[in-house]
């Protein structure tokens, strides 16, 4: 049909849009925006507003068709003038060209990233500081049926479970019509010998398959952890605890705003949540896809998951609207999570597989600190323990095995590189150290992977605040001090900015820099974390000299330099001996508690034993928050180490 | 395209079937049968072998069209000659007209039939001889939820389990994630005040529904019967126990042949378990959706349904292959099924609904009998009860509270107007009673609701044998005396027969009769039933006179006239007093299920507690059963009320 027909016949106008350099195209109707043209064609342009017009990122060139031009502050008049446009407001009424710029478009959409990987080929016990017993969430289970004759013929089912009552005490069992079906053909494949996969849980025993006996039936279960920007998997064999294979990829949900409030806000958006339930699904398959197709491991085999993830993220994954957790009380639908079955979470495993989902402590300390905590053995230790989460939420526990207590400070996602304009995550091609050249301001860095850098990570982002203050180019209020007359800044229309790396040396041609934005949210960022730790130390009565020990969680927490992290005053300055990483924390405690029913347990009892603060109704928060926005804090005793260094340098 | 056409292009050619006189048209490829055109069209053809050529049921008359002709034994010369054919060996070739006859098509088939309707109205409760507990499958409790506050704000799911913590004492709760989405708006709409809906079993709770607080938030429970022949169902509220509908309709299955064997020779084939399944399922899915129509009930109250049915049935349902069931040591795959969710089972119901399945003893006593068992307090009274259900399959239980035996003794469909040339179930236009004067040969018969007959039910059948044998127009063997000169008499090419209503009386002008072949059925039929009695009395070594009382299951035990049953030999030849009819048993006992958890417990022990005789295998059987093919017995002197008859005729 040609448009004309189409429009005389009252059909809706469709048009054509073509995405370079990728050359994608495809048919839209008249009215869509540009970026859901994108996401239809499978190409996801960067946002963190989640597509309002509010955070000027996706930016887009048309090359060929008319559009309305919109203002924004966003756009200087140079790239108006170019057909340089916001992909989210501009709606299609032409057939289209239309040019993504490369940076802008989330790269490890389409594939797995791998990153990280800790723990493959490594026994997930021997990751743990503590021993437990080994009882995986889905368990294998070699039974010889004794066989029916005349005189004494029970049904199958029945003389499975007559068997199965001499191994386990159970008060009832479960079995899905689809293991129903196969058990009489099965039980007679090899006289009787069949494996059974099962779940216990409380007195409850779940049957996930029946087969006849075969050294080739493998029994895998994978622990995810949903972060609001990553989601990382890792594929367990249960027969051993071996860890086979790890992999991490975005959160699709990103293109829906960078923070879990944007997440939400989107959800109560018409179709929004089951927009958000489809991004999340399908990033956690993808990432199963992959690992299935690198190890040559058959789905059916993997017959159990343990989920951790905040809470919001645990909300989205089940399509479970999590409005109610931004209105004042806070409450979550669920925290506490039923075993579900992996085909009513849709994922893409055995679909009798059983899904655990770790428990929640409130609506901003969620279930991958509980598991956070559970790795880090702290409800098994009298030490005094700081735990910190440095995700996109920042989530603080303090406590050890007696008691722990627990906040979320918001810190936002700048240290996972949202919000910044330079900012990415930590993986290739990411700077992640930097040193400035107190005399001749020269910068010094490291790119992860090596070669030619395309943005800086957050390691990286607390190194340039600690680094540009004692090289005197900001002050203590992270504002620039232009007398440096630094000839790397930059004076522009819309924001100031300090070149890091110049547009010759990095790898998509343009210069790296932080803003004067970029800075305000950093120092946000760290005095939100500081203003947490404080909060709670005072809520306790205790003094952060007494601090045993500080855990950092987070992928990105590898890479952080402690005492630059502590000379902005975002960390304690207690001994850096008394610091360590363990990455991410949340994703190995899923992986423990999908090995260790004693572990599942343990970390119940911890979500249960964690006292939540909820920091915006905590007396006294506000202050220490605004009082941590300075370098290091208004209050510069707390710091002696940067009281020794600021001497140094005078 | 056309015809010619698509034959150049190798495209598969289709051919226009017509069928009158409904006058439906289809277009089907080359090759489909008559038959399963038919049934494309949504036109079922009585088959009692399942389509395979070897009951000669499917005679159709061939209007327009081409066809090869076939010779069957069931098929005259005459009938060849004029076009008629059976619709499973013809294959379309052409474009056809094609009439069905009326009464070969299963007219009930695309609307529920009501019939012995009988609790319409009242209380289960009232209906069973005996008091129990009322705790139904689903519960309806109405919880007021705590409000939370910024100090204590654990999550909705929590909250709930708090309060239903303090009501029930169970050890895991299940919930499944349709109902976690609406929790956070529903437990906020009434100010905390909720309906749950749940069903317990042993120590697990699982939550079907939860709703904010509204007066018509209804609670139904659905039972279900699935025998052979029919399906019956009973739509109960409850949340008192009373009867809302009850419907029954012919087993959709039934096109795939008349008893369980043939049904579960056709699950072997290729595609034949599923279209069992769906055919069993398209049925119970009619009856409900008939019933909803009819009350204007919203499908979503049906919480729970109970399930009956012979072994074979039941698995049939689930997609459960039953061939081992035919095959010694004659083992089902499941006789004690775990509980289900409506939309694994497939039912049109609340998708969360529970699915409890009453559960069996063998391959061929089944769920049905147990149900029966159970309603009619056989398990709770010490009085020597037999209990006969005379379905398509026919079961024998012989016991009391003590100790229960029970047989299958393949009765075959004869009592249900299966294999009988003008059978029919008992339902409106079904001779019900016959008497044949012995003096003047005149046949008097009495006709469901009345009017002209299409055919004999199960009860006349009985009458006839009776009736024919002392009016001396059939011998001990059951064979037609001849010499008796009766008009009635007609002597056919393929087999004789006796005419029990002529043509010209007749619904459908077509004469009702009874052959020899159909004789032959009946005397087998009653041997078999018989046979199965004597066998369980000397398996326990007691007499027929030492039976307390009998009862008789089966839609069409009303019917019965229990003298000619005794006369015949089919029945013991006690004292008429201590024989009672419970009608649907199956169905009666499955409501009962339905509203008492301590029924379910009852029922469970009942089918543990019954000893099964596999009768094929058990010494004596056969001598007995061939001993019964006489009228009465070769033991003339089991039965005194035969002499004493016999002797009054002479």
């Amino acid at each position: 049909m040609t448009k004309k027909y189409e429009k005389m016949m009252g059909v809706s106008e469709f048009f054509n849009i073509k995405f370079l350099p990728k050359n994608v195209s495809i048919n839209v109707k008249k009215g869509t925006t540009i970026l859901e043209a994108a996401e239809e064609a499978g190409l996801s342009i960067n946002t963190e507003c989640g597509g309002y017009g509010r955070c000027g990122k996706c930016k887009v060139k048309i090359i060929k068709g008319m559009i309305k031009k919109y203002k924004h502050r966003e756009l200087s008049d140079e790239e108006i003038k170019n057909n340089i446009q916001l992909a989210c407001l501009s709606k299609i009424d032409d057939d289209f060209e239309v040019y993504i710029p490369k940076k802008k478009e989330l790269e490890a959409f389409m594939s797995a990233q791998t990153q990280n990987i800790l723990y493959k080929n490594e026994f997930i016990k021997d990751s743990a500081p503590f021993a437990f017993n080994y009882k995986p969430l889905s368990e294998k289970i070699i039974l010889t049926i004794d066989s029916p004759h005349i005189d004494h013929n029970p049904d199958d089912f029945n003389r499975i479970k007559m068997k199965l009552g001499k191994l386990r005490s159970v008060n009832d069992i479960r079995c899905p019509i689809s293991v129903l079906k196969k058990l009489p053909d099965e039980i007679r494949k090899k006289e009787g010998t069949i494996t059974l996969t099962i779940s216990e849980s409380r007195d409850l025993l779940d049957i996930i398959n029946i087969s006849s006996y075969s050294k080739e039936e493998y029994n895998y279960g994978l622990a995810v952890d949903v972060g609001t920007t990553s989601v990382a998997v890792m594929l367990v064999n249960l027969g051993d605890g071996k860890v086979v294979s790890e992999k991490s990829e975005y959160n699709r949900q990103i293109l829906y705003g960078p923070d879990v409030i944007n997440r939400i806000i989107y959800a109560s958006k018409k179709g929004g949540l089951e927009k958000l339930r489809d991004k999340v699904l399908s990033t956690i398959n993808n990432l199963i896809d992959s690992i299935l197709k690198e190890t040559g491991i058959e789905r059916y085999f993997i017959n159990s998951c343990s989920i951790s993830g905040n809470t919001t993220m645990q909300h989205l994954l089940l399509g479970i609207n999590p409005k109610y957790i931004r209105e004042e009380p806070y409450v979550p639908a669920v925290l506490h999570f039923p075993n579900l079955r992996a085909d009513d979470v849709m994922l893409n495993i055995n679909p009798n597989g059983i899904v655990y989902i770790t428990p929640g402590v409130a609506s901003y300390v969620g279930g991958d600190i509980t598991a956070g905590i559970l790795r880090a053995g702290i409800n098994r230790s009298k030490e005094l323990t700081l735990y910190i989460d440095l995700g996109t939420n920042g989530e603080i526990v303090l406590g050890n095995s007696d008691w722990m207590t627990a906040c979320a400070c918001s810190a936002g996602p700048a240290f996972e590189g949202g919000g910044l304009k330079c900012g990415m995550r930590a993986e290739t091609g990411a700077i992640e150290k930097i040193k400035i050249n107190q005399k001749t301001g020269f910068v010094e860095y490291k790119v992860i992977g090596g070669g030619k850098p395309k943005g800086i990570c957050g390691s990286a982002v607390i190194d340039i605040i600690s680094e540009l203050y004692f090289s005197n180019n900001i002050n203590q209020k992270g504002k620039f001090n232009f007398e440096s007359k630094n000839k790397r800044f930059r004076k522009k229309k819309t924001y100031n900015e300090f070149v890091i790396v110049y547009a010759t040396e990095t790898l998509l041609g343009e210069d790296i820099v932080i803003t004067e934005p970029d800075l305000d949210s950093l120092i946000r960022t760290k005095g939100a974390v500081w203003a947490g730790i404080s909060t709670l130390l005072k809520a306790v009565d205790i003094k952060h000299t007494d601090i045993d020990r500080v855990i950092i969680a987070g992928t990105f927490g590898y890479y952080i330099n402690i005492e630059n992290a502590i000379l902005i005053g975002m960390l304690p300055d207690i001994p850096i001996e008394k610091f360590s990483f363990i990455g991410n924390g949340s994703l190995q405690g899923a992986a423990l508690t999908l090995i260790s029913n004693e572990l599942r347990s343990e970390i119940e009892e911890i979500s249960k034993k964690i006292t939540n603060f909820e920091l915006s109704s905590t007396p006294g928060y506000m202050e220490e928050f605004i009082a941590s926005l300075f370098i290091p804090h208004t209050e510069i005793q707390l710091f002696p180490s940067f009281i020794k260094k600021k001497n140094s340098t005078l």
